[in-house]
């Protein structure tokens, strides 16, 4: 982390944040039909923030997309161990969070983050990061669909430097993987972390341009998958792997783990949960007479 | 911990826990009417264990009830952390575990635990100790089943010291207390670990009266709920309640920590996760046209 000289505009970021999230809520809604629930909720120790959640669309069986901008006098253990110039700041941390997870089996899950961290002590300079990234989960992939999503976050970056869109990529492969299962979450994306080179406006139009393309990124895969028409074997291994998305979320998740234990509020953190889930033993595949394992799948 | 210089009969241990695996499932399948598969796995690192599992029975929508015994030569950081007694011991751990997930909502899920550790070492005395305990979760309790669970469990405690059942009641309350959400998992019961008092026979005596109460505690529940008819309104919140299951289970239970971390069997370990879940914002209850949050209606 490198301890910049010159002066952030928090305003700025934190103005683009909530414009992002309600232009992505009005474009879901417009998709879908049903509109958000907004619910706006204070944080006791400082800040808050406004959690749009949409149950039971038509498309959409969950949608949670939530801004948050919360403050505090002292940063948690866990955090200055990661970041030791830190420590005795106060600090700030805003973000957007979303994950949409669409009812047909045939739309992929999604998953988009960008945040901003700013450690500050009077007399000194400004510490601060921005992070995020954004992730696919489909249950039935198309080739086409990973190559658009992919595409679309790599010319997004692309003006910001020709080597980031590998870096973040891998730093997604590695993020997103689930231990105790030795697999992968989903087909991947980017995600970032600590980010602050060069200067605030480069490190701030880099997060723009990803909140910016997300939509790019997501909506045409949503627009061509929505009408597929799907039976209860398709519904029923959309909810199986769903598991594995709780099991993520619940077992490795940063993000999660960390508002769980520095006490966030819980509804608006588990707002990524999918709506309904199902856990079977050891699930299998019937394919052409013979049994296969759902750990060998992935290579079909 | 006390170091006991007395001789332990681990084959003895095992022999009752295997038995008592058979016993439950025999009992379970001739409730439900459908058999459980059983599973057979050996571990690369030593030992191995049965996992017999049923889904979609009659009663149960899914039930595992799985013996283990695993052995290693050198105990994870975690565990000489805790106890600094067995730092460089070999050491071996068996136990049954059950959690029984009725389809039902006015059947409780039930959980129960029994467990033997021994750390050794040559020329050293071996150190040991059983761990386990039951506990409920109605999804709409009746006072009379939770007496009942908790008398039969405080009676098969009673002649190995007066004292225990109070004791292993609050152990019990305060480990199964989900911090994020501020509530008890559901009615309690007992909880114990690190029990090695008296001698190994007392021990191992206390243990068995655990494991052989189990079906006294759980099935006169099982056998009076089972015909209670139930309505999509009723299967919702059992649906939506087990999330709070697979919230503890996933975020803090240390059983299933340690299994994930030391990179134990994953269908085994999470056959404990409920067959299907709901999650939904901020669910609520309207009560006499008034809404009720959820953390309020413990007190109805």
């Amino acid at each position: 982390m490198n301890i910049k000289k010159e002066s952030i505009d928090k305003d700025q970021v934190k103005k683009y944040f909530t414009n992002i999230q309600h232009s992505i809520v009005s474009t879901i809604e417009l998709i879908d039909g049903k509109n958000f629930l907004h619910d706006t909720w204070q944080r006791k120790e400082g800040g808050g923030g406004t959690t749009c959640i949409m149950e039971n669309g038509n498309i959409f069986e969950r949608a949670g997309i939530g801004f948050s901008n919360v403050i505090g006098s002292k940063l948690p253990k866990a955090a200055t161990d990661a970041h030791p110039e830190t420590a005795g700041r106060k600090w700030e941390a805003m973000g957007v969070s979303l994950v949409l997870h669409p009812k047909n089996p045939f739309i992929p899950t999604v998953h988009m983050n960008i945040r901003f961290f700013i450690a500050s002590k009077k007399g000194y300079s400004d510490i601060w990061w921005f992070g995020g990234g954004m992730d696919l989960t489909p249950y039935y992939p198309f080739i086409e669909d990973v190559i658009h999503f992919h595409q679309t976050i790599k010319n997004s970056l692309e003006p910001f430097g020709k080597e980031l869109y590998i870096k973040f990529k891998k730093q997604c492969d590695d993020y997103f993987y689930l231990q105790h299962r030795e697999e992968p979450r989903g087909v991947g994306g980017i995600f970032f972390d600590d980010y602050s080179e060069k200067n605030f406006n480069h490190s701030f139009n880099l997060t723009k341009s990803v909140g910016d393309n997300f939509l790019r990124a997501y909506s045409p895969i949503l627009l061509k998958r929505k009408a597929i028409e799907y039976s209860d074997r398709h519904r029923n291994f959309q909810l199986y792997r769903r598991s594995r998305y709780v099991e993520f979320n619940l077992l490795q998740d940063r993000g999660t783990l960390f508002g769980i234990q520095s006490k966030g509020r819980v509804e608006s953190i588990l707002m990524s949960m999918p709506p309904l889930v199902k856990w079977s033993y050891e699930w299998t595949l019937a394919v052409e007479g013979s049994i296969v394992r759902h750990q060998n799948i992935s290579s079909i």
